[in-house]
């Protein structure tokens, strides 16, 4: 699991259902940009809001409409390894090729909790498992060491690393190369703005949001990086830069960042023609009007309108 | 919904699964101790941990055996309001007479999501909703006025406070007591060790994780109080903060504070007799044999032993 | 060290220095409506605003005009042990009965370095330590064990808890009482909207900020407490509560919680012409006029104008 | 003010006081090695620890000792305004020149008020004023958009960004370099980890804890980067990365990461000859003739024993 592996965004209808065709449009968009995985169910698609209805009907129309092209991670995100086990499970039937687990929350939390977590999740799960880091939604980090003896134990296939911490992110990049016994083992940062730094530390691949929009952007950025021309990979990464700057078009005094962010994502999305419908799931708060005219104006200067 | 309405322990085999036989005991118990209604499915039921098989197990086996003798509340625990809904549908289906719903969390939210949370679940469920503040699981804390503008509208039936915030419980408290839009708003602790404070603040029940260990204890507690016997409320209060250290007797370097306090709960209640087991959902650690011993001795000191 | 201990607001000029005449009349206005002692350079005397030579004259301003009609406690408010033996050396020298202090802060620090540091702040100081439990501020708690521990060492001479955990602040008191070897170890708290729940409880005193409004309130409220006049003091306590609600009148857009609440004492305070000015000390945003308005009508609502 | 500024370490003697020689043979280890300026009074200066005489003492030592080699950046490090310009007086009296000052904290404090802050510290004091974004420490981010206002209106003559957050950091630095009106704005950032990374991204220099320890390597790093010679530089900065983890050797059952951190950056000077005794502040916990044993196999393993 190398490369690009956008966080599918989740195109839903008027009423919050999953538009399957707008999700197939989707697919085919990032697909045709030449991404090297996708990840769906991920906090870029709402996994947090979607019922496991929505949930399911998301991982099979993924599966299906890429038919083997690609490999397809799914979340599994829930508070504790019991409710993460009927994701899995799930996720297997609906035929993903792996899961993406965070740490318990809702419930407080130990490292030996997370630990006995992680394991009970590779036991009984049967699709290996990548873990999430991400404390802001879960208020607790993985420890870089904790990640490599679960990596060396095999109950770990790779790291989705949301935490924003490239110190730590580096101590496993290292860590994983200088032990002999994490073949494989598979680094992935969630940051779109370091993307170009993570690469040059030695991480295997990235998982930007904004690869939603930008698709083609973070292929260029992460060949360029692959190819040794950090140069170019530094223009491309402060391109994209300037473009996430539309997460910040929504009214903080109206809506939260997810709002916000997911919002402009999905209206770009809806501007570009790839989705019908720029809705993000109850109870976010819709960008207005005026608000989407900014995130159009982002995309205009970033030459995708 | 007023007076003691313990938050019911899941009993488990050891193998994870629901326990009923125990269950009902418990049930049997509480009942048998004269206490005001039940909530299942709440931070001491462990919901956080259990399946969604599990809950609707745990919902229907406790409004089957109290047989409609008392008021069944059901928690609704998930991220966000189409996952709550899925919860309240199952819990109407299984015949609850409320649900306890939080903010939503993982997610960062908003006010403005929070209060499009509650409206959307009161309006599209089929239940009574009960506010359920719990910053330390969810990370935000509901605000006093936005409470009580939700149950003017008809959109709360009552408020589960777990905040540990007794100024706010106040706030909430005279408010509902000086507005005439809010008749019925049922104001709850979750607080074990200041009740006899809520209820002479005008709290109208009491929801104590420790009242499945010693339902006797708070029921007195309870009744002291709304006689004004003040100070036979404030003994048995000091009884029940004793009792209470049971929750520390885990050893914090092995295990979180949810291993420690449930897994104290449960094996006061396996020492007791009332359940078969002890165990907590995975992935809690268990209480060793020492530490299980410690809580038997708080038991005797208690006199419940 | 018992009864009502108002925390002294600190009257500044138009330039941010300390008056000295307000201070004064501050102190009369305090003293005359029959407080049992006084707490000067805490958080509502903005101590953290206020540079050494500012803390210097408030200290013995107070203790020159109170002449040993009251004790005299004096914050000792910084980041670190030997920041804060400077301050303990100064506040002695100026007269102060007693310091108050808090847990290390900026810093990352850790139980054991907190228990240094009370060690040594008792040791190497010249006056009794109250330790101070204010989490908002220092991102830590103190431990009620770690608190009755060190008061059994005779390293501590009572607790002043602005921690909001009445649970704890329960631990502590009946914690007190069980042991023999922390004789005259006084509990004061700091949360001004259950101060009838803490002397029930069994609390020594109360140091509420609102007590620079309305020192007879919270007089008569301690007084109708120790007569065990629960009724009274239950009037007084909402009759407060509903004056506290003047620490919302400033706008959160525009100013923090600190600006807002000290703002709105001090303007209360101006009218009803105990201080010249109403300003807080820098960089707090003061109110507006509109604002200013708003607590003189909490401050008719209370009887006080 | 670019390239390698160490946030100077403040050798203390046994009893807790500066140790001067052993002070200035550390600047000698530092100036020796290249670096391109000296900052004191910072974290890893342990500024939060000392009183102001020991802080006065360093400004003085440093200063006087460098005799214009190099400029010398001192952190007027406390809790608000007022108080930190009686720092920023002190270190214009002591011949710095320039201070290093954080968000308010301690306090509860608002933008708008971080805002008038940093206005304040640059119109009353006489040195330029360099933001330092320490979120761990005061418990707020500084907003780039802010940092970058600040800047354009003169109020700051750089950022040291000990945040962690490097999309953020690359909001600065890109916005700087968007901008015409910020001229000659410094960015520096706190991450020893990631210096080769940030100096990609455009910083223009970096203040590394480790630095002490190693500032030859620090200055190699910064060389290879500004060469373009990014292999180097991060082979460099890999096996700084190594050494790094000497800050862990500290039991954290016995002590906070202060102690741990600082106790390791000391134990390595004095194994190095550099300082006369590894004492940190109190009431910090020492490190054990164990611990301190791993720290020299670090800087075994590092080359530098």
């Amino acid at each position: 699991m190398t490369g690009v592996v956008p966080p599918v965004c989740t195109p839903l209808t008027p009423d919050n259902e999953v538009d399957v065709a707008s999700l197939e449009r989707l697919v085919d968009h990032l697909v045709g940009a030449g991404v090297d995985g996708l990840f769906v169910l991920g906090s870029s698609s709402e996994a947090a809001y979607l019922p496991d209805g929505h949930r399911r009907t998301v991982v099979e129309t993924v599966v299906r409409h890429v038919a083997g092209q690609l490999p397809v991670l799914a979340g599994a995100i829930d508070m504790a390894s019991l409710r993460v086990l009927d994701h899995v499970r799930a996720a297997a039937r609906a035929g993903a090729d792996g899961v993406v687990v965070t740490a318990p929350f809702y419930t407080r939390t130990h490292p030996a909790e997370i630990t006995r977590h992680f394991r009970l999740v590779a036991d009984r799960g049967e699709l290996p498992v990548f873990a999430y880091d991400l404390p802001v939604s879960v208020h607790s980090k993985l420890d870089p060491d904790l990640v490599l003896e679960l990596a060396a134990e095999g109950a770990l296939a790779g790291l989705k690393d949301s935490s924003g911490d490239e110190g730590a992110l580096r101590r496993v990049i290292l860590g994983a190369r200088a032990r002999t016994d994490v073949p494989g083992f598979a680094v992935l940062t969630g940051s779109e703005l370091t993307v170009d730094s993570a690469l040059a530390m030695g991480a295997d691949g990235v998982v930007p949001g904004l690869g939603n929009v930008d698709p083609h952007g973070y292929v260029r950025l992460f060949r360029y990086a692959r190819a040794g021309d950090w140069e170019r990979a530094r223009a491309e990464q402060e391109r994209l830069c300037a473009l996430f700057r539309m997460v910040s078009v929504g009214d903080p005094l109206r809506m939260g960042a997810s709002s916000a962010g997911l919002g402009a994502f999905k209206a770009a999305l809806h501007l570009r023609g790839v989705i019908d419908c720029p809705l993000t799931a109850a109870p976010q708060v819709p960008l207005s009007a005026a608000e989407t005219e900014q995130v159009g104006k982002h995309m205009a200067a970033a030459g995708l309108l």
